[in-house]
């Protein structure tokens, strides 16, 4: 960690901050220039908290050469992490293709969409039955009884299930999910993350509207820290400026995440477009760039459903997706 | 609510939206124009889900020209609300001053601080116990312990407390504080919001990192749908590409706020800058947008200690504080 | 165009501006609601100034249902622009690869690089004279003599040649160049616009940090409104909160641009990463969902050279590079 | 300048760039720790690259500890600039009051805003000639005989005259306007910068929409580096994800850009917010944090004028706003 004091900082000031980083059992280089003073933390500095160093009067500046993440960090586990969701594997040249409705509705419907997306290709099933929403007034899920649904269609097409979970006090309810999912909003809900940490199941963990990379792996390091390693990352748009599409989707942050972290990445195109037509080509986008799977939503398609042109593909664009998904793979 | 249709839209596929539409109860004016055909919907559209409709095929956008908040919107509920915390209160003219430590540390801190705020002319006292940390190896808050100390600090000097929650679990340790907040990468918890909606408490609620003025609207109809009425709405900067400080505060979302809502606005300017020696002009600023109060970061300040100079005002710069913010209320 | 009327509007200012909609040629279709009063406005609104119109005390919201672009937009002219410099052929299914220098240094240096890039399959050459600079103390380019070395490598090697142009009182000195670069910085410089349309030359038309794909449109019409139809969009990253790379490459914008306009859309991703190492990857990405050309920075690798590792590839990564481009595009 | 070199740095690799810091008269500190080795440059860094660096191979990253403005940079200039404009003085606590019309439109307009504005309190006149639209086909401005317009109003009432420059080939129709304003759009127009450096005329230089305080300093340095140090610096809002105003007004932008420079400091709530009724709070709290003078929009009011409730204020709001500035301005 090196930190810039201000010009014409009084000697007393400077010598007790060097004081008291030693007293934190740090070593402490300091560099003298012509108009600052840079300190050089040496040691274990994970524990300062660099927000309180930059605030102090004398401080310029402050610059962490050493992340805080560890359990999650690519230099300490060269190695790509493969999660393993019964027979699929996710992560480490295996890929995730996860599709199915954004909501559970009823039986015939689950079961339907996840016949299609296994014949289209899938190895995961998707479904809501919790659903976060903006407004108190919008449907919020089957709830447990949208589990029960899941469940079902796991029995007949043999697919694990990934769904979302949104508070603590609903865990007994996914004791028998595969994989669980947090949402974006609750990416920072860091009650919920401790209490996944200790479940050892396979987590996927959504990026927040606006959070950082690093705030994305912190996020993973507290499922980690509490003992569970299973966490799949996901990229599912971010909130910027731009405002054709929902989200903008910063398919960067994959290459940027494999090299960060040994963790699987996977991409979410459908809700980071918002847009059916608009999935392909950015799924095909995530794939050539080296995302470890796809998070997409498919939707069943009996005649004259008014939903049809939703975010949600229809099986036979998602059958025709997977086709190229897996041709570029192919290539790169 | 307002459909447009795209150019060249069938006039089967049209009929069926327009039935759909009818069948959920609300009449359709259909305007034909040169390029588009735009359908006015009239009735109860607070239930019409935007972003399914948006995505039809057939659909080139969609305009709502009600909101979907209700409780908190200012056309039916035309006087600010005033709420009250023991003898405090706040709104409709009536200012909270909120001060105190960023974390409670200890018994005889927060009672030096609370006494020296109380003395500089607060009239809330605020201090963390369960603190939101993006790094799980960062120090997580005295919990329930810091709890007892608030309301030790409370007993010495009368001023009522103000302390996050977190976890919908950790509500009983809540009953005795008098406003519970919400922080930022809460504001979406939505599992959390209808708890609190449930306890009749006084919820200080901040604006995520993120989020529009809208969603901070939508999540504070979650509490009053749940049956509480008394939200404080919290403007605490925002995220954004300019990086000279932690946030941006916007405090334009002042006076919008106040238009589009009852509810009091108060606002953060220690968390929105992270900088001392910006906290007392944006303060100022705030006052003078017409803010009903300001949540400010107070620190003990015994010699020697070494984080002074943190975003944390002096009890003595926050005395001095205090008297221009009344000095400017006495000219607004 | 819609525009919405608040809540109590008194009649006679709703008259007075249905007149005023009447004395500018439009028709006034009026919808009256329980909350408001929704005017469709028919005929040609395009020279309607929406803030203006907004602005008003009476008017809740103003929508378009027209865009205002009408020479770069696709419903207006189907099919693909198909652009030609020399021999060379953009959009429509033809793939620009334009590389080169960040810089042009020096003759030996550009001659070398030309060769390279044609070698590796480039089919225009890029290389900046004329260099827009943060700081006014940074190398600002060679300029003319840059110029005159563009052409010595163009007629070494038989590429077109692509560089920036950044005011009007230098356009003389790019009589003899192929292609003429409107950087990000100048995107809305419009007097420069406007004279690069009375050019007829191909402009690449770089999307400002800040600029949404609308006002990227609307740069382009004022070009195409002068007369010159020649414009290449080319999406180069924008500035979000996320800062782990120089900027967010905005990729949706490529099958997002191709629904809106008939106009080639090309990508720069190494200005919008910055790194060197994310280049292939999101080169792949981008052609993966359709773009029309790559504009990439490949520098010299004389042996010992220090800024090897730069944004620029080796001559012998893009080599690679083209040919895993090569095989995308064959599965796309 | 601090070079965070990456783990396992070949020895060589190392060597090689300390001898190219070396070579640029730099002075190089070594301080190798577990991880990381970090270079410290002492010298004359404001010529190197921190880019280029960056995109080195063996480097992680890269911090400047100072800062490369230098005619603008407080630090070596502690006095605030005063700008002489005539009578007027703004700048070290004198204020400006710059008000008029957006657009000048004909000389009954311009005449009766100027004096309405003069009456009311304004010390100088506003009022656009020169355009700049995003659509080729808005109004563009009455250009030169505008300007001469804004002659006769100086004449009628002495105010001195602020209008906005768009291209350097204007600049002889400028020769007698007291004022230059160089508009978001153009904040990164080098050119222009470097031309209008040279007229030695007082510059009103707005903040581009997307860019940072560091690039509007080094937009100022551009033009004190060619000779002319009447720079006034312009917060008008930036572009963020919020979408209830045009734009985020950063007051904070106010303090901090006082503490980074020596130059005035003025606001434009006009723009930044483009609605009347938030014009009147943002400018008071502009004022409270400590800006040097705002520029306002103000229109005339002839009975039945439409667009009175435009984002301009009537000249009796402004006199109203005028007073309650002033008396922000008796308080802090």
């Amino acid at each position: 960690m090196i930190v810039v004091l201000k010009q014409g900082t009084q000697d007393e000031k400077q010598s007790q901050l060097i004081d008291w980083f030693k007293d934190m059992g740090l070593g402490v280089h300091i560099s003298t220039g012509a108009y600052q003073t840079v300190l050089g933390l040496i040691g274990d500095t994970t524990k300062v908290d660099t927000d309180l160093i930059e605030s102090l009067d004398i401080v310029e500046s402050v610059k962490r050469v050493t992340e805080t993440f560890k359990c999650c960090n690519r230099k300490f586990h060269p190695d790509d992490t493969i999660i393993s969701v019964g027979d699929v594997k996710i992560g480490g040249g295996n890929f995730a293709l996860i599709a199915g409705p954004c909501s559970v509705e009823n039986e015939e419907q689950i079961v339907y969409v996840a016949k299609a997306v296994k014949e289209a290709g899938a190895n995961l099933l998707r479904g809501g039955a919790f659903k976060p929403r903006t407004s108190p007034y919008d449907f919020q899920g089957l709830k447990g009884e949208g589990i029960e649904l899941l469940k079902i269609a796991r029995k007949e097409t043999g697919l694990p299930i990934v769904t979302e979970i949104m508070s603590v006090s609903d865990l007994p309810l996914f004791e028998d999910i595969d994989v669980l999912q947090v949402g974006a909003r609750n990416m920072q809900n860091f009650d919920l993350l401790k209490e996944l940490g200790r479940t050892g199941k396979p987590i996927l963990l959504k990026r927040g509207l606006a959070n950082t990379l690093k705030e994305l792996l912190m996020s993973a390091e507290y499922i980690m820290a509490s003992g569970n390693e299973n966490v799949i990352l996901c990229e599912r748009g971010i909130r910027t400026y731009s405002d054709y599409l929902r989200n903008t989707l910063d398919l960067a942050a994959v290459p940027m995440l494999h090299e960060l972290s040994h963790l699987p990445v996977i991409v979410d195109p459908s809700h980071a477009t918002g847009i059916a037509r608009m999935v392909s080509p950015m799924a095909m986008a995530a794939t050539a760039c080296g995302c470890d799977g796809l998070i997409i939503e498919v939707h069943n398609d009996p005649p004259h459903a008014l939903c049809d042109g939703a975010q949600s593909l229809r099986p036979e664009e998602y059958a025709e997706l997977v086709r190229k998904v897996e041709a570029i793979r192919g290539v790169i």
